[in-house]
């Protein structure tokens, strides 16, 4: 690269390590030269059912109109999830996926190296990537027990703080905190300073905490939820976020004009009808999560247990099983990039695929095992 | 809004005026109790033929795997633009629309308020709505007869300029620049000004410049490039960038990991096979565009001559015109938002639109001199 270019880089943007994404099926398939029908892929927590038949009913039924650009006010799927909420439309601003919503809050409130943001050690890696995109500096603050430490959190807070992100429950971790710790943390945070809920995994709690109340109340309140996970359309990226009017108001203004596909705004819409598929979806991932712990105990492994769809569990050198498994056509997710080298994370997937990782993990565990003690 | 969360905000967002879209059709239908299937659109510059065949299906065999997540890097469509275009895969973006690539490129060029982008006084509202959410300044470059004056912008350029934006064809004009001066242009700009050439219409010219060998050349070239126009997919958000290496690795990096969808994806290469679709766009592009001129002619309107697939007229008052038309169920754009109050832009439609659109027009323009002649 010549210097003439190279020297009008945002220097922000040299010292960035782009995400690790889990592993696309179609990329082992031609590394290792299966076909993609043989792969089972438990790394990026989606849906194991697939999407909802109400979804592809409704996709299918729309595709000759691709040609027009989307409504880029979302107006259809706002006023479903404002019913399905009970929210104001107002209150709502969609995503494309609730990845984009953290971007637009930086736009919003922290672009400035002056500007500081706080999540956990153990935290989704999009928040630092958009710190480190944007300049802003970031504070990790220490776990407790793999679960955040609000009170440490809020001890972190300083005049610079213009964000903090809990993910709740926590993405790698798996862990949630408890609801009257949520609400005292939430009414403890300086009002100017804004606390990013992600909910991404919150549809897998049997007992979610009322954070839709304290958007009522409090301006400086983001719930931030996806269509990826619980719904099954991480494909088409869709998520959102709920927070005051006049907050919302902000954000729509730092999106793009036609920032969600219009495939992705009507499978959002027909899957929040899909009861059924909810229903479903938390039955198989509740028995797998019973499954694959009972396993993990007879393997001797530990693991964190998980109010998600997914668990994280030692195994010595997350890299090496991942490379095991992935010769068997198996893809989970190794960890070292969270800073977890000796954990791999788990999809909780259907029965068939939970039996086929069974199979195989404990064949790599040995492999693990003797190479160590050569 | 309490004053606490309000003093957060960045400060350019508050001045920024967000963009106007084309009105979308179930909008309309909504409003004045149409059927959607009443209402012709010619407002976006959407492919009135709809997308290719060859896409839609390939989007049928895929729709019960969007619940997997895309792949981020787009293998396999920038494999299939990379050989479509002659140039290596190292060379390609992939955005969510072409729009994205301009977001990235203020991410990657221009973040600061020293910072200033130059573009045409009549350009794609786009790349000011970019400046303004980064807080950079810009310098609109007078027009030459509705077309760039390249020269002016030459001149305009200072040592804080990062980045011009040249749309070729231009909207909302639809002029373009003659290729010699066009070549000479990019041979003119200092190597550390980024030239970014947004080629969205550049499938409806029959003799395009050879912009992409410029990019094998030089460093400071950004070619934009969209599925939204010729290709019939502007629903399903997808775009690209061709630059060197170098600067295609930095755009990367400000991106969201998962940035366009798996539809938009497939679609997108699936449409890139599909020649017969594009001739016929052509073929009712040049057709209408023909009528619609002679039409402008008898009645007695001044239009800009255009080489993209929609035509800039003048009427006298942009906004009743589109009113009047609008209460027939007929959407064409406005372009006061665009400082062209008298003017309106009007998609080449199929030969029925057309024909529903020029049966209504006169009555529009006659209402108009009515009123103007109380």
């Amino acid at each position: 690269m010549t210097n003439k270019i190279l020297s009008q880089i945002n220097p922000s943007l040299q010292k960035l390590v782009p995400y690790e994404p889990g592993k696309p099926i179609e990329e082992l398939a031609r590394e290792y030269g299966f076909s993609p029908s043989q792969i089972i892929k438990l790394a990026s927590n989606e849906n194991p059912l697939g999407p909802s038949p109400l979804a592809l009913n409704a996709l299918t039924k729309y595709l000759r109109q691709i040609h027009l650009y989307p409504d880029g006010n979302g107006y259809y799927l706002k006023k479903a999830l404002a019913s399905h909420l009970d929210i104001g439309v107002e209150n709502i601003v969609i995503g494309n996926g609730s990845n984009e919503i953290i971007e637009l809050l930086f736009h919003v409130f922290a672009m400035s190296d002056e500007d500081e943001v706080l999540f956990s050690k153990y935290a989704f890696a999009v928040y630092k990537l958009m710190a480190e995109l944007f300049g802003v500096r970031f504070k990790e603050v220490e776990d407790c027990a793999f679960n955040h430490d609000l009170k440490a959190i809020l001890n972190a807070i300083s005049p610079k703080t213009k964000l903090i992100f809990i993910a709740n429950p926590n993405n790698p971790t798996g862990t949630r905190v408890p609801n009257e710790e949520l609400y005292e943390f939430l009414d403890k945070v300086p009002g100017e300073v804004v606390v990013a809920l992600d909910e991404a995994y919150i549809d897998f709690v049997a007992d979610p905490p009322q954070t839709l109340s304290f958007v009522k109340q409090k301006e400086n309140i983001v719930i931030l939820r996806t269509f990826s996970k619980m719904y099954g359309l991480a494909g088409l990226r869709i998520g959102y976020g709920v927070a005051s009017k006049s907050v919302c108001c902000f954000l729509e203004r730092a999106r793009q004009p036609f920032n969600t596909n219009s495939l992705a705004q009507l499978a959002a819409r027909a899957s929040l009808e899909d009861n059924q598929h909810k229903l479903s979806t938390l039955k198989i991932t509740e028995e797998g999560k019973k499954r694959l712990e009972e396993a993990f105990c007879q393997l001797g492994l530990r693991f964190i247990p998980s109010s998600a769809n997914f668990i994280l569990v030692h195994v010595g050198d997350g890299d090496f099983i991942f490379h095991e498994l992935l010769k068997k056509g198996i893809i989970i997710r190794p960890m070292k990039s969270y800073g977890l080298a000796e954990w791999i994370r788990i999809t909780i997937g259907t029965a068939d695929q939970l039996s086929r990782l069974l199979e195989e993990l404990p064949m790599a565990l040995y492999s693990l095992k003797n190479i160590k003690s050569k």
